[in-house]
């Protein structure tokens, strides 16, 4: 099976190791503010581009053969492994659930998970992706952690709050505890199979742990994603936990075992480098600093690398890319960060 | 005029006084949880419970008949106060605005605000509520941050994330900044007016802070959020400073002239307390926690109080309370902060 070269700038600099240049990918990076992405939507809805290898191969290579990007990310969707289980998954265009949890007896009912058949065309992709991808460059691989998915799988639909997530939390925990467990559970083969297929790299996104106290994060929470970025380990990945709402779980984040910590823009990359001197961290510029002047924005990299340090520091927004961003505003991004 | 006396439990508190007993008031103690004003809500539709000052003090007083509470609250809504400038707003049932801002010209075509007579019903109510209130309890008004009406007058409704709010921040600060100027030039005789008709406290709600990176939270909006903090104080008020968002922005929170420090959930009250040891804080319990078991519920609630300790600590929420909680989990929270 083909891999990415350990010494290419990613997975050196995930490793801990000296890289050749600040490695540097964008999360969403194959999405709407691409042109040559939205060329391919008028051909498929979303779901069918995550399901069909070859469009989903080509669609995760936009980005890096654009901008000479460190990672590829393989194209699919958080919710994407939770359909199988029997959910009801639909696109209007936000994610819509037909069958959600709320007691004990919902969480028994969900069906298992056998990425090997019931995934087979995000795997099929990989190995595409990872035979045409530069040796140089990383391929991610990612899986929802297992709290942002019980948020979907609890509400049926995106949230502003989590209101009902956290309801259940406090008023059934040890229901909560047992979907989160399910979710862990399902996952773990999954993270296997992306390594064996051909990720170097998977990262776990607990895109809504920022609604959460860090005690209740911290308890029920950290442990669950902790066993997916373990397998990644232990299948010979690279694990990278990115949470959003990193403020106040970054102190919990830091006794990970994953290799590189991810983070939003609510953290100072100066304040992340304090609680984690010596790990490798990724991120972390609002996206929405994609909208202001070259100047304003050259500023704004400077700032988060200056904030990193020279080494240890993969190059990141905090959040996925807007689809109303120029992509001349990427261009200014990358030859900061390459300044840098 | 009437006002509350200093010695009361809330007041005492706010003001670094030995108080007889740990005061408690819960945000939007006066909404849908109660049956006595959901009877209200079936007569008057929500603004015109607002601008009716007869039925809007009773529904201020409710709560605090219901649950003995140290502390009432006006009875009115973030935006009511924009409404005169000209902004369209309409509830759908969440806040809709017909026109937003986008531009330097779209600020410059913003209304004046004539507390007085714009805003004659709510200023009505302030002295009905402040006649008939027991002076042993104080009555607080409230005003949104400049930041967090930006949000709504930029966007037109509610949003998860503000990203247009923080675009507009990036791509055009100057008209960002001259936006959040004009709101602070605008309430500041509100304030005032509030405090010079009964309130014996003003809160200014940062409802949207936790978007918000520390660097352009502390630069471009806790200055307009001052200017108010300032003007309740000049008026003879207590002023109280609520920030969501208190996990990244309390470093810079601590700076502020404010009375009283008041936040969500998501920083730990013994972290607060840390980082400001001398400073009265109020809040902070998950909203949520009031759908946990009564058990669970106490020591969740006696966490809050440890962590704030013993003196300088308003209990409250983080957040409102939700529609959907049983009156009785409200008894629970009061007999345990009681105990605490």
């Amino acid at each position: 099976m083909n891999r990415g070269n350990p010494d290419g700038p990613f997975l050196a600099t995930a490793l801990g190791k000296r890289a050749a240049r600040r490695p540097m990918w964008i999360m969403r990076q194959a999405g709407r503010y691409l042109p040559e992405y939205r060329a391919m939507r008028e051909r498929y809805s979303f779901l069918e581009l995550c399901n069909t290898p070859e469009a989903a191969a080509e669609v995760t290579l936009q980005p890096i053969d654009r901008f000479d990007l460190d990672a590829a990310i393989l194209f699919t969707d958080l919710l994407v492994p939770i359909a199988p289980m029997g959910v009801g998954l639909r696109y209007e265009p936000g994610p819509v659930l037909s069958r959600t949890v709320q007691s004990a007896a919902d969480v028994e009912a969900l069906g298992a998970l056998d990425p090997d058949t019931d995934l087979a065309p995000m795997l099929e992709t990989v190995r595409l992706v990872r035979q045409r991808l530069d040796p140089g460059k990383a391929l991610i691989g990612f899986v929802g952690a297992p709290f942002t998915l019980a948020c979907y799988m609890i509400e049926g639909k995106g949230s502003k709050t989590w209101d009902r997530t956290r309801r259940l939390l406090h008023e059934q925990p040890e229901v909560f505890d047992a979907l989160l467990d399910r979710l862990a559970s399902a996952l773990e083969p999954l993270v296997a199979a992306l390594v064996a297929n051909g990720c170097d790299a998977v990262q776990t996104f607990d895109s809504w742990a920022a609604v959460l106290a860090p005690g209740d994060w911290a308890e029920r929470c950290a442990p669950r994603t902790e066993r997916l970025l373990r397998a990644a380990r232990d299948a010979g990945g690279v694990a990278i936990h990115y949470v959003n709402g990193a403020a106040q779980h970054m102190p919990r984040m830091v006794e990970s075992c994953a290799h590189v910590l991810a983070f939003d823009w609510r953290l100072d990359m100066s304040a992340a480098r304090a609680l984690a001197p010596d790990t490798t961290l990724q991120g972390n510029l609002d996206p929405t600093m994609l909208f202001a002047a070259p100047d304003r924005l050259r500023q704004a990299v400077r700032a988060v690398c200056t904030g990193a340090g020279a080494e240890r520091h993969i190059f990141n927004l905090g959040h996925g890319i807007l689809p109303e961003v120029d992509p001349a505003a990427v261009e200014v991004l990358c030859d900061e960060v390459r300044r840098s």
